[in-house]
């Protein structure tokens, strides 16, 4: 299991120093930068508070947008201090990092972590780009952590279990496109019986979350693909 | 459970402000600073850096030595970046955070975590004063976590585990008075056999390693102090 950490419009350059020395204790294969916000004062910051890890300074991929920055990964995770286990809306959703790890060795080998603004964090539709979202249990005190305890929380977790999980799952892996064809098949059968735009796409969040926390092997992927397909032929004729 | 930072000499306001934060966001009881190496400057980063929790550092305690911040602590953790499963060093042998939490759950209800200074970390005997020293497993690239992030990943193991481990253990606290007398006896012991005063005092610490990672019940831990005072007060005639 390879880790991927993409920035989105980071605004602090001691906030991408940490985050640099995170990437070499906890192993991440790339750090990517989407519009980041900082000034060559930011980035000075970011060398000292980077320690013994600055020379990874040199090695960011810097991209244009989300979208290009998640498109060769295996499965994406949003992070986000506002989520839900309950309620309507789909994409605000959660699973814990140690779901997560769980999770991501079902799905291939390249993970992506997304991270927000700090000021702002991600906004929904990011979220929505994502195929799951991380939420960090806190205390009621005070929601937000600090980006940087975030990601070494997320990033403790798939240190210490991404070995076992791997192993465990290397012959299980669903093939993603499966379920992204699954999804789909669901957009156009929602699109046949729902006149809502809003409410038809809220299903199709719920059912992706379904999908992805369900973690459905090979064989039950490929019966309800076959079901939604035959469905889906059906509406199109 | 209630949890108890020590902070021995820090050095920098930003991480203290940070690690203010941390304590809101997992529900610290307490944060204690021994001797702390900071000047007003640094104290008005710590403000800024603690956000919605600047209101804590009024309540900071201040004590003039490690011992006196632990006295009053059931159970008190040392943390290292230098730590070890095997060897010779038995103050250096460690815990996971997991296993940290297993474990306090068995000796009381305040629970003290302390970290060292953010250059040398602690020495050898303040580890020593302490029952066990909490490890984070971190990759060969880069060992020593950031102060902060190591507080984030323990405090986050702690309160999302706590609960559970208060409930499952609230009628089988071990009485820490117990273990100190097996230890007091073992050293006693050890006294009247050992010649070497270096010796004798690995032998206790690895003692004590084991009756704390051991988690003994009352009966266990009765039993093993019975044998050994018998055994003193024979040494003793």
């Amino acid at each position: 299991m390879r880790l991927y950490i993409i920035l989105v419009e980071i605004e602090g350059g001691i906030n991408l120093g940490l985050i640099t020395r995170l990437a070499d204790n906890f192993d991440v294969e790339e750090i990517r930068l989407v519009n980041p916000k900082l000034t060559d004062e930011e980035y000075e910051l970011a060398e000292i508070f980077a320690s013994h890890s600055k020379h990874r300074i040199k090695e960011y991929r810097f991209l244009k947008n989300l979208d290009e920055a998640i498109e060769d990964l295996d499965i994406v995770f949003a992070t986000s201090a506002k989520a839900t286990r309950e309620g309507s809306g789909f994409r605000r959703r959660y699973v814990t990092p140690m779901e997560a790890v769980e999770m991501a060795g079902r799905y291939g080998d390249k993970v992506g972590i997304v991270f927000g603004r700090e000021s702002t964090g991600l906004t929904i539709e990011e979220i929505g780009k994502c195929d799951l979202l991380i939420y960090i249990p806190t205390s009621e005190k005070y929601r937000a952590l600090n980006i940087t305890h975030a990601a070494a929380i997320i990033l403790y977790e798939f240190y210490i279990r991404r070995e076992d999980i791997t192993s465990k799952y290397i012959k299980k892996k669903v093939d993603k496109e499966l379920i992204n064809r699954a999804l789909e098949y669901f957009e156009t059968l929602a699109n046949k019986v729902i006149k809502d735009d809003e409410y038809k796409q809220k299903s199709v969040y719920a059912f992706k979350n379904i999908l992805y926390r369900g973690r459905p092997d090979y064989r039950e992927i490929k019966i309800v693909l076959r079901v939604l397909s035959k469905l889906a032929r059906i509406f199109n004729k």
